[in-house]
């Protein structure tokens, strides 16, 4: 039997993170390599790697009688918690009737994108999941690559939505961002919400790695900034280290009555309300407490720590620049200083560029350039500095806070030392490559399938 | 700001029974006689009253430390009990890779909406799910009207796809069916299928409510008739009266590879994987146990004796007919006698109907035809038999099984007292119209809001 499948789901791609993940657990089972029996560096993958919060875990034990299906919208107890959190944490007033809960803030964003009409503007590089929910909803869609300093510039913006002629615009604006780990300031967001303003353009403010920034007084939240016309979007997964758990939340403009009416049509149409188990352990999770406030204050300071570890040896390595963390747990290599090296070994593409730095004896798993929306002859590479044993690491700091700058090195020796070898081997990477020990027929034995 | 929205997402509704529901809680606010106290006979929110089997309720316990995302099929050892599950109460053989897992039936019959091509023949009346979801996705369809058993003929099915044009049709079987309750036997679904063959027809075989099947040896499953060409969803929402877990999944039909493989990249554009400590405890609920076997009995006996109840107790109200069911826990009631009656009083659609028996002192939420997809002055309604305390119901029925048929109307009028006064408020509706008691004002303070 033939099944006739829309040609706009075989036109997108599997997200990049996804697809290299199932490629990593085949491509082991292959190698030959007796040493290959650790697995891989993981730079690829961004997972907070600590322990879902014990209050939660408590929480979702307590209620796992609760089968009854939730209110579309989300469980009223959960509103109102997660708007106090929003007042605490980021100082946005939110009535909680403007929150609305769902299976994952991927979901939501994909959702507030079904329902927005206009053009959506998108700044590159870019987290992996826009572009594939951006393509198969058919939007129009234009990019806005960031300057020299990994931002985008309001003139930028300006310019590009003057040749927009949509009656709407929708920026996608991910801040802290994913992939650089920077984080906007006042200013700057001043500066795109007046743009905004003037040339009627929403945003979707994806904020769900604002509890990760280092130093947690210079995150502001666009709701801040420009209320009226910006969509925010949050969750568990990554401050509380539960993305397993799938619940996200969007915080709604003021007065966008009609667009939460029309939002919760399309949640009852296609999913009905998010797992209740799951939003009682929400609840636990979002509502102000010592215990939670002490969690979010040390696996920040863990994430700047590994961050810190990551940026200064990375930029040891001759020829590579990287963004400096402020937040997540991602940067972004550049490694075009080896662009002529790299094609000369026959690597023109960064996709050809991770499909080999994943070989033995490297073994190193990285998301390239063109999965974050770059050229595909751009050497650029979020790197995530979260493959350690975030238990055992959380542990260790509570007994022996490191303060100094040896003292964080050593931290990260102790409990990291996949992350400090795998960047010894990025680095072997490009010596190989620069002393031509590379040989192009060995770099040519793996392919990322498609 | 005005914020615009999509016009094919203004343009569908929020499923009916959302819509009551959220009515249903203002409306009750609202009244002031004091009897309302009480609330309302609900006969129209379809949700097991069961409670959430022990079994997964100690299995989500155990697995609350589970915030690792799953894999975007769903976790392996889900899928491999899935199969077995398959294997043993249903028996349709599948290797667990054509087993995917969803955060609801709901969505995963969307997401086979997204990305299937072709026109949907949706047979009517229908559940209230499918058609927003259709409208939503811009599919064409048409509907296949049941004959006079309320089943849909094969022959009727041929006729249609015979004058439809696309190369490929999507049939949504929906069996055991809601909303009449009724079980298509193995002759009706063999004639159904050869014509699937003939004329190019997938089906989407919505069997939700198998496990609820009164006498289970007469179910079969689809998949067993036509294993190329269906695709088999189903869940823990009514057999495990878990549908506030939200966990679905669907059977790939054989040799569907492709479809497979789209499939994937949907769910993991739109939201990655479900809730995996949910994944842990539908492990433990789709396990063949001596626990759950139990379960699954005494759950469905009950449906059976509040099923027969609330059939032989409105057929005799005099002009009403309803189908008799053979599973799940709904029935469809034809008031159409009362036309003319209902007509003089001002109540010229279903929905009026629905709003006029709301009222005081009648207090019955029912669903009414056009929400099942029937003409608007066809004043039939879905009447759900769930309104009672589903625990202590589960109790009784352990220590005092009724056996005889006057020991199942003690053993629901002692479980289920609003299920029986429901009914007996129904009576007297139609009694008082009869009688000219009705008045034209009366019935006209109440509406339904959009």
């Amino acid at each position: 039997m033939k099944f006739i499948v829309d040609q706009q789901v075989e036109d997108i791609e599997l997200p990049e993170n996804l697809k290299l993940n199932t490629f990593l657990k085949e491509f082991h089972s292959d190698c030959l390599h007796p040493e290959c029996n650790f697995g891989f560096y993981g730079f690829a993958f961004g997972q907070s790697p600590f322990p879902v919060p014990n209050i939660m875990q408590e929480a979702l034990k307590k209620n796992s009688d609760k089968g009854n299906y939730a209110p579309v919208p989300g469980i009223e107890e959960l509103r109102e918690t997660i708007a106090r959190y929003n007042k605490y944490y980021f100082g946005i007033d939110v009535d909680p009737k403007r929150v609305y809960v769902g299976p994952g803030t991927k979901e939501l964003i994909y959702n507030l994108l079904e329902i927005l009409h206009g053009t959506v503007i998108l700044p590159t590089p870019a987290w992996l999941g826009y572009l594939p929910q951006i393509r198969f909803l058919k939007k129009n869609f234009h990019m806005l690559p960031t300057r020299e300093n990994k931002k985008i510039l309001a003139h930028d913006l300006r310019k590009l939505a003057l040749r927009l002629h949509d009656r709407q615009k929708i920026l996608i604006f991910n801040n802290p961002n994913n992939p650089t780990g920077l984080v906007y300031d006042r200013i700057e967001l001043e500066e795109i919400a007046e743009v905004c303003v003037e040339q009627n353009i929403m945003i979707i403010s994806d904020e769900i790695y604002a509890q990760t920034t280092y130093d947690f007084s210079k995150f502001v939240s666009m709701a801040k900034i420009y209320p009226e016309g910006t969509f925010v979007t949050n969750g568990l997964s990554k401050s509380h280290a539960s993305g397993g758990y799938r619940l996200g939340y969007v915080i709604f403009p003021q007065h966008a009555l009609n667009v939460k009416f029309q939002f919760k049509k399309i949640l009852a149409t296609e999913y009905t309300a998010v797992s209740s188990p799951i939003q009682y352990a929400a609840i636990a999770g979002f509502e102000i407490s010592k215990e939670m406030d002490e969690y979010f204050r040390i696996t920040r300071t863990i994430h700047e720590i590994m961050g810190e570890y990551t940026f200064h040896a990375l930029n040891k390595i001759d020829g590579v620049k990287t963004t400096k963390p402020e937040a997540t747990f991602y940067l972004l290599a550049d490694f075009n200083h080896y662009t002529p090296a790299l094609n000369r070994v026959g690597i023109t593409t960064s996709q050809k560029f991770a499909e080999s730095i994943i070989q033995h004896p490297y073994h190193t798993a990285i998301v390239a350039g063109d999965s974050l929306v770059l050229e595909r002859t751009d050497f650029s590479a979020r790197m995530a500095f979260v493959d350690y044993d975030g238990t055992k690491a959380y542990e260790y700091y509570l007994t022996n806070p490191p303060k100094t700058a040896s003292e964080k090195e050593e931290f990260v020796k102790i409990n990291a030392p996949r992350l400090v070898g795998g960047i010894e081997k990025i680095e072997m990477f490009f010596e190989n490559l620069s002393k031509n020990y590379l040989s192009k027929i060995e770099l040519d034995s793996v392919k990322i399938p498609n």
